[in-house]
């Protein structure tokens, strides 16, 4: 900790968009503003380290409040993204431009190579003796990332894949049959996971859930998708994008061999819909089922406007103004992490962590959210209901049949 | 016309479930315990024509006002379906089955396989002289039914592909390349055309719009792509699932040939991803682009729970309210067509038509909803923008530069 000197801030947004990144960044540049003698001037970096190589700075202090607030309902990044983790040399050339504009306080809002980024230029500042605050503020729909309980982006994207199953089910219910869906997650599961959230009966499906943390096995997918077809006459399931057999090999390259002896023709290893239809090949090729379905969710589940969680939204404009208030009140640097307090009633609080404990690496479920391989426990749904806000309510007739055969 | 005999009534949902199908099943089951001494008993056949054949009846009396309103919010056929298409020795059980519990009054909520049916069923009562009512409730997102101005379940669905590409629009913009979702609809592009719906600035996508009332041309199509992602840096495309070429071969069979020769696999024909996919390939092929992606809107577009278009959810409700009305006050049979009376504002009328004129027959998008081969009308945006209900608005950033290398 120490005095912030005076100087002007840049913000910017990395990698996949998000429905609440948005509440972060207007979060930060609103926090900012009850400063206006520490941070002079608040700058937005056009597609994150893209634009700060390119000196492609804008004012965000020349928007009307108004906008501001338009925007923080917007979904995506409405400063544009980057999939670019900078190296060493142009970390420097960052930090050589940041000096150049004046900024002392950078804010960047992203995964787990964002703080990386942030903390390599922190490095740079620090060796020339740059008074400066580097922060990240942390967002995943992965929901990946180190120290905080949960990253802002999940709750929302958590909320649409809960909603997609409840329709799915409901679907599948009234036209039996076996349906996929494919939700985004190459090596955590907490997105696949979420697709349990909106089941209200006993019957309702997902059914079987396949995450990246468990290996998939397609013989005990097949046996899987068998018992509950058997039970209920239908059968949903979500399937993880990243989901790898024993050996560590991504499920699509493993069903190549055996997708390609089928009588329908060859499977597609790249573009996106090749998973889904590579499971229902190999339940069609195994059981007798004419009606097999599958979808994947791809990019519609991380930017449906509405399709937002409140607690999702909050939690983000919140980080956003806690970087800041942490930067003002003379942190050098660091990454806000959510803390919760109470899971009934749902509370948190929010902490400043280095960036080195939330750079490089990342986590995945933890096992006490599974039950075997093939579904999820209690314990993952009660940490993650609060997270995507009470799901629509949905009803079933009773079904009370009247005495067949009765004539008149 | 003539005087309603007392007796029993069936209603059914047939074909693919839409979000406001059960706002017609209940608006036919309240509006008829208006009508006790005509309407005896309200039974629900369980997944359509299947349940009459069967006996399979519930009594849909036996439910509390409070589950029928929840149900009437519930995505999916609350009855469940059924996608068969009963012959003429079904019928005749069907209406055996109708005469045996005192069947007086038969609604059918469905396209126009279903309209057909109630009109089989009807021609048996008219030969053996047995007094029937006979309805068919109009429901598709395909929106293809001949005689109404539009159908519910379209404005909903419509809906529903507006948002996403509202989203996938700003997802694309944020990480620029190339995007093509595809959309459901084998031979009316109303669905597809629904993707511009949401457009705010001159550079919005869907840029390219391609639907099945227009032939689809390779060459054109990454002739199209490649302009508008030199103007754009950026592009992305709406395609209904049943494009198909000069020809009429559906491209997904068209394009095989040309993706087996690129170096990465094979096409599969089968699956829900494979025509996006093949888009994606021919693009790769074709422009030296490095982020082309596709989704595969699949059973989300339909059954999504919140995403309803309150018009859709209304007229819905009113088109079961209006056959039970015309069965109570005489009528045989008909097929309940909206007639839109006003544009601006919006308002509607209903009509009963014949069965026959609504049996078989579909339509597609008339000529003047197109503007060459890949853009949609702003005739068609008049017609289709007060069936989807206000949009979410959604803001940019108004990017003021900073001046470029003002050093401090």
């Amino acid at each position: 900790m120490g005095t912030a000197y005076s100087g002007a801030a840049v913000i910017g947004q990395s990698g996949g968009p998000t429905n609440v990144i948005n509440h972060s960044l207007i979060g930060a540049v609103l926090e900012a503003s009850k400063y206006p003698k520490l941070i002079t001037d608040f700058y937005g970096a056009i597609h994150g380290v893209e634009g700060i190589l390119k000196e492609n700075f804008i004012n965000l202090r020349a928007e009307s409040l108004d906008n501001l607030e338009v925007i923080s309902h917007t979904p995506s990044s409405a400063l544009r993204s980057v999939r670019k983790k900078p190296n060493k040399e142009e970390c420097k050339v960052i930090f050589d431009n940041f000096r150049k504009h004046g900024v002392r306080y950078f804010f960047y809002i992203g995964g787990n190579d964002s703080a990386e980024t942030a903390h390599i230029i922190n490095d740079f500042a620090k060796k020339a003796q740059y008074e400066f605050h580097a922060f990240h503020i942390p967002k995943t729909i992965d929901n990946d990332l180190q120290e905080t309980d949960h990253c802002p982006g999940y709750g929302s994207a958590a909320r649409f894949v809960a909603m997609a199953f409840m329709g799915a089910n409901l679907d599948n219910r009234s036209i039996p049959g076996i349906y996929i869906g494919v939700v985004m997650g190459r090596h955590a599961g907490f997105l696949t996971a979420a697709s349990v959230l909106g089941k209200k009966y006993p019957d309702d499906g997902p059914h079987l859930v396949y995450c990246p943390e468990n290996v998939f096995d397609p013989e005990k997918f097949v046996a899987g998708v068998e018992k509950v077809y058997k039970k209920y006459g239908r059968c949903v399931i979500a399937v993880s994008e990243g989901v790898h057999d024993k050996s560590g090999q991504p499920v699509i390259q493993a069903l190549k061999k055996e997708v390609e002896t089928d009588s329908h023709g060859n499977v597609q290893l790249s573009g996106t819909g090749a998973l889904g239809d590579a499971l229902s090949s190999l339940i069609k090729n195994n059981l007798k089922v004419s009606r097999v379905r599958s979808d994947t969710f791809g990019y519609l589940q991380r930017c449906f406007p509405t399709i937002i969680s409140e607690v999702d939204a909050v939690e983000a404009r919140t980080v956003g103004e806690e970087a800041v208030k942490a930067a003002v009140s003379g942190h050098y640097e660091g990454s806000v992490a959510i803390r919760r307090v109470s899971n009934k009633p749902y509370a948190v609080d929010y902490e400043i962590v280095e960036l080195k404990k939330v750079a490089r690496h990342t986590v995945v479920m933890p096992k006490e959210f599974f039950e075997g391989d093939s579904q999820v426990s209690d314990k993952f749904v009660e940490y993650a209901l609060p997270l995507v806000g009470e799901l629509p309510d949905i009803g079933r007739l009773h079904d009370i049949s009247i005495l067949k055969g009765k004539a008149r």
